[in-house]
């Protein structure tokens, strides 16, 4: 028998549902609902040619038309396979067996996955609920020491909803110039707080983006990790040169030259929103204050009636209990499918 | 500035050539020169919905279909995002840092490169030329020791050409029953020689495929990795739920499906091979036996020649004098390309 490397045996499995997802109202993910924008189909329509799927990807034009999309250079930039590719990327790159990453508890879930893959140790820094989750910047702060090697923040986060100020990153950054600081702006779209701007002053900032969420990609598994050249450099030196699907990158292009499909999109989700904490409020259920494209609230005693409840009429919603006592998440969607939630969690309380 | 790890410093940078491919015959990366199956095209047609395109990639469906190709249980088998993924999570899984991985040379870059990514210490076979790159089974065996964890082994080799047979698989593997074992069989469509059959008896064996060679999709980023139920589920545990495409699960089932495709152009390379080999020889230049979609051949004085004027006709090859002195590789395509080929050759000798 072959028995794994020790870090790998100490893990706790990952295993989201990954299964028969299709065809249902999908609250479970944060996807994008109403799915990509038509350019997005036309591009992979227009780039399916034989060449296109016979040869090794060619990233330099996508990854041109992507880094001016963000206002950054060429070379501060690194297509990766989804938001997962960038992290593991960042690990393998930076990180020496047993150095610390400090991460915020509960996250997403990959921070802790690809750090205890390759031994790195993890602190985490827990959300209060008895301060209605809002980002722990004190306790944070106080945990970054010298011999912290990285800190990783989702922004928004991931499942609790809020997101941070670009000023508080700022304090958190000045904190500890030696230490690496991903900010995963997988939902930015929603909140609209990013920290690009902070490229230039601060060496040690790398950024992920992920094609996944907004932009109704996640199918094709496309984000990008971006930093300063000479860091993006280092973290090209450990990365396979054909990492991504070379349809995938014509996708994100097409993505990001219809900025109306998701800025309508997250209009309806704003509003949709609004919906779903009055209703909720409505129910006398306490609801996390959230920048994304998601909603986390304390279901109580009746999570497993509402759970049931969504399960019998083919609405996906997410069980977080594990993480925050009687919890749970729903992906926000358009305004028709958020009333169907709506309807059904009247039925179930 | 931030210094990545001690490992990643010391790497040598892996830059094959990644741009302005298209258009030329591309006789450098071993794809497949007329593309993949018009029913691959069809299948991502099919499956390119906004559903698809929206949602986490589902893959149990399309494992079953590929498991079956292969004639193991789906448990057996997990999907990675080309034979790389396959490459890195065998070594992330079981590989702790400072283990030993045996390796030949010259061979596939990336076991060396994701071992160094690793911190996994590289010991390397050579093959050698006075004895025509035929597999260096002796020495090979002489340097697998009880503190060897893991040997990488391309079959057939890249670049050097030979396959090593079924029954040479089994007296290495007889070596040593706790050491890890891959055979990557990226060209077996080619060699039909596979060692999957030994599977049942031998826990430490892994098998690395990919639709990148003679399924023609390299472009999609698809391949998996096979073992005992057992290796495989240790290795899932470390590996991102969702690092393949969506669209390329569904082209690698259609192209299990139209084997036909593969055979007819199987036959062809394998004359085109015999053609080129007969000119090499006309012109007195050395190759070297290949039991894949490539021969390599000692260019030696010629060789700027030669590289030049393919460059000229847009004809790419790829020059591999830095592992086997003054040697060229070129990828087999069909008899009207390889024709091309022997023109240029005619040409530039």
């Amino acid at each position: 028998m072959i028995v794994p490397k020790q870090s790998v045996r100490n893990m706790r499995p990952y295993s989201p549902p990954t299964q028969g997802r299709g065809g249902k109202i999908r609250l479970d993910f944060n996807e994008n609902t109403v799915g990509c924008s038509p350019r997005v189909l036309a591009a992979v329509t227009q780039a399916l040619t034989e060449e296109n799927v016979a040869m090794y990807p060619e990233y330099s034009e996508a990854r041109t038309e992507i880094a001016k999309f963000l206002g950054v250079a060429d070379d501060q930039l690194t297509f990766t396979n989804g938001t997962d590719e960038a992290i593991q990327l960042l690990i393998n790159t930076f990180f020496e067996p047993g150095d610390e990453l400090v991460t915020l508890s509960p996250s997403y879930a990959m921070y802790r996955f690809y750090a205890e893959v390759a031994g790195v140790r993890v602190t985490e820094v827990a959300y209060q609920i008895e301060d209605d989750l809002v980002f722990p910047l004190q306790s944070l702060t106080k945990m970054i020491t010298s011999t912290t090697r990285g800190v990783f923040i989702a922004n928004p986060n991931n499942p609790t909803g809020r997101a941070i100020s670009v000023d508080d990153v700022v304090t958190i950054l000045e904190h500890s110039p030696r230490t690496i600081f991903l900010l995963d702006e997988a939902y930015v779209e929603f909140s609209q707080i990013s920290v690009l701007p902070l490229l230039d002053r601060y060496p040690n900032l790398f950024i992920s983006r992920t094609f996944s969420k907004a932009f109704g990609m996640a199918g094709l598994r496309c984000g990008c990790l971006v930093s300063s050249a000479e860091n993006i450099a280092w973290a090209r030196r450990a990365q396979s040169p054909y990492s991504v699907n070379a349809l995938a990158v014509a996708a994100a292009c097409a993505a990001v030259g219809d900025i109306e499909f998701v800025a309508n999109y997250v209009h309806e989700v704003v509003n949709a929103r609004q919906m779903v904490q009055d209703a909720l409020t409505r129910y006398g259920l306490r609801w996390f204050l959230s920048d994304g494209n998601f909603l986390l609230f304390d279901a109580g005693s009746r999570k497993q009636q509402i759970l049931d409840q969504m399960k019998s009429a083919g609405i996906l919603i997410r069980d977080r209990s594990h993480e925050i006592d009687g919890c749970v998440r729903v992906t926000i969607g358009t305004i028709d499918q958020m009333k169907l939630f709506i309807t059904e969690m009247e039925k179930a309380i």
